[in-house]
């Protein structure tokens, strides 16, 4: 393992105790990225379970994740044939900073789907057509995460927000890591918000993601279509379908986050 | 309160501790409704909270829930200004049934949205051209729950599924009890599975199901669409969208599911 897969690493340390260094590599700002706590948090959880997929997890986030150790406590709560159930919390200096029910269960690689919905209408446009964003405080994330955004989707970046609640963008791993369940929990929530195109101004704090593995991901870039149906009262939701090469929908997620502030 | 008020009323015994007499009025067959344990689950969580709605519950169902006394513990989290945030645990027979982990707010009900996505692209029909359904079993939830479905989203009742995973309905209560949080909670678990319109053979059970309330409902019938996306490898997805009278989107939903079997 090198990159990510160290840097999602957990340690067992007793009956259900983990011990994590938490990597600066995955902060965006001072805060690390919840997607990157939710693969540490599903590494622990397959760990605990006689199953080998994080198949669904649902995550609250209550505080801000910086780099460093920390601990992951996992709650076994239900363990069944086909899946298991568990709470797993991260743990930072004695506070819980991320609660999160994980089922396990082990996705067949071969499997064909019975029925497969349509794939997003609007495709991520050819890799040359992209562009890479780096946001202006650099380093962490846009340096481990390796993003080629569809421009008519980036509107926002120039102070023009689109008016429609989209973000299309490639993903892979800037260390080469070939993409696996992990790499999908940080896939989910590595897009800008949405509703960055709705004006909205200044950070957005993720309070409750919750997504699902679909199919075992095939090797190389993943597609990452971000979508949004409600602004109101501050809060929204941010829809997230991954696709692989295969064309196969590998993960999905929803997120429902607070805009404090959005442009008239 | 009387009808669903009184079926999900939960008694504070004690610190986090409530107790709940579960009513058969919502069970199909000899398990009780999803949907219904998470409204039980969201009066606790607002109980214990400053906040009046239960914004987001991510529900992990371990067991199935009979009719009669159960406990409810309330486990906060984290207390916020905007959000509040527990781990809810419905327990029967000294054994954990279901996990939520319920973020609580206050909407405002006069909030205009900044955003809102098109409505589903077809409508439920006219309450008169549409469709009771009550399942052989009779009594219980068909009894409590007044729904009104589409008849071209039914053919897997005659056994002609439609190929499509979608499903749609109006929904109120029989007792006359008014919409409100707790009725979006058994709104988006009432309709049967989408997946029997893919074959689906037999029960459903949720493994996971995540709701957000979105905006405070309207009096009168809500428009409940069911969709899927994904049928693979026994695992399937489930969302509903809620419509209040207003033409609000009230509450949207994912669940993922097993299905045991599928006709070919």
């Amino acid at each position: 393992m090198s990159g990510f897969g160290e840097a999602t690493a957990v340690e067992r340390v007793g009956d259900g105790r983990y011990e994590v260094d938490l990597d600066a590599g995955y902060a965006i700002g001072e805060a690390l990225n919840g997607g990157y706590l939710m693969a540490v948090l599903g590494r622990a959880a397959v760990d605990a379970s006689p199953h080998a997929h994080p198949v669904s997890t649902a995550a609250n986030f209550h505080r801000v994740a910086k780099a460093g150790p920390a601990q992951v406590i996992v709650d076994v709560r239900k363990t069944g044939r086909t899946a298991a159930s568990a709470l797993v919390t991260l743990v930072q200096n004695d506070s819980p900073v991320v609660d999160a029910l994980v089922t396990t269960g082990t996705l067949d690689a071969s499997a064909e789907p019975a029925y497969a919905g349509a794939a997003p209408a609007t495709p991520v446009p050819p890799l040359d057509a992209c562009t890479e964003f780096r946001p202006p405080s650099g380093g962490g994330f846009a340096d481990t995460v390796d993003m080629r955004f569809d421009r008519t989707t980036m509107g926002w970046l120039d102070g023009q927000p689109t008016g429609s609640p989209e973000i299309r963008a490639w993903f892979r791993h800037h260390d080469g890591y070939e993409i696996d369940a992990y790499s999908l929990a940080l896939a989910v929530d590595a897009l800008p918000p949405v509703a960055l195109n709705l004006g909205a101004q200044g950070w957005a704090p993720t309070v409750e993601l919750t997504w699902h593995m679909r199919a075992v991901p095939a090797p190389g870039w993943l597609a990452v279509h971000g979508t949004g149906r409600l602004l109101a009262g501050g809060w929204f939701d941010e829809e997230v379908e991954v696709w692989d090469t295969a064309g196969r929908l590998v993960a999905q997620s929803r997120q429902i986050a607070r805009v404090p502030r959005t442009r008239p």
